[in-house]
């Protein structure tokens, strides 16, 4: 898994039936920096769907691959990438990288 | 999964039998940039089979891996790659990204 | 998927049961240049397993991951990199990139 | 499998009942330097489950993918990645890499 | 699958039940340089199953993900990186890359 920032949304109305009443969302990965006790930005982007009630500018869990069919939102959905947590903490063991 | 524009396609007669009467399209993954509300190329490429009518120019929504043979097009075809969905619209807090 | 060029071909001998009998080929990976009309390569390389009767030089398709099963000649072998086609032409809409 | 160091760990409340009681920890994958000896860093941060009572600084083997899920902790959760040893010693022909 | 060379291996005694046994190897992906006839290396490091008797310095060959569960060493452990067969050469059209 990793960490990410939802940065947007996607809206689609002609796609494959299964997808039919998922919110996708546009994630950032994030990465750790733990000197700085930091988040650096992978400059990279992809779509998730949401499981959990995420909104922009939150800060969550994302599962990749054939994993990301494991959530009740996801089974058998042609989907890739799924949003499984909003994450209270980032803690490193001389401080803490992040609090919501 | 990601956000892509279709390029092109591709056409291929010897191919293994599964594969038979699949459109297959070059797809262009793109980035989100939040702050410049445009899309970054990555200026890579991949072949994508299309499930849902895609042509040149599209903004669509890609999915990878296992969870590209869920759509009724790719079921156990030797497809890693799909076209999920045609993209109305990329909208981040304070504006849009992308309107079809 | 990605377009790919076979660049040459692996001998092993010794090597699990299930792979006895497949052929394995070096690819090389090439994205598709859309304004220039050509590929570009992306100086990586793999090995895939044959199941088209492909040979050095041409220009295959690729599929990877748990989908690489998906062809008789791969089935349940422990292959994550197939030819699943030989490509007789690449087009982009104002032009031909590749033609066999 | 790669080889990572345990840099920190992540707390989340709101998340996918599968997910309940599992320990998420950041960590950095690295890489084998085997003329120096030492270890690189990639720069990078995952979140991995822990599946053998790892903890910060150590120095773990890491399993991506659906094989994640092929652990008693992770069984059929929507996992991509999974602590599944604490590393004792790295070695090369001629040295020493790392030593617990 | 990629071309690799071993470069060393990783002792780790608390792990997961069923990597009871298994041989752990670090591998080196290699990329095939067509006109120079030579490897270069990727800089990188993972760490796969052997399942053929591989030893430090040889080149073999790597499948990764859930493929990597396809082999008898492997099958139903959180494996996704398996030494599948040691290379005795590989060949480009106009020559030899590398002969055992």
């Amino acid at each position: 898994m990793f960490i990410a920032k939802v940065t947007g949304n996607v809206v689609t109305t002609q796609k494959v039936a299964k997808m039919t009443g998922t919110k996708l969302l546009i994630i950032e990965p994030l990465c750790v920096n733990e000197t700085d006790k930091t988040f650096t930005s992978t400059e990279r982007s992809f779509v998730a769907v949401d499981s959990v009630g995420a909104g922009a500018g939150e800060i969550v869990l994302i599962t990749q691959g054939s994993s990301a069919r494991m959530t009740d939102t996801t089974s058998d959905a042609p989907v890739d990438c799924v949003i499984i947590g909003i994450i209270d903490s980032v803690n490193v063991p001389d401080g803490v990288v992040y609090e919501k």
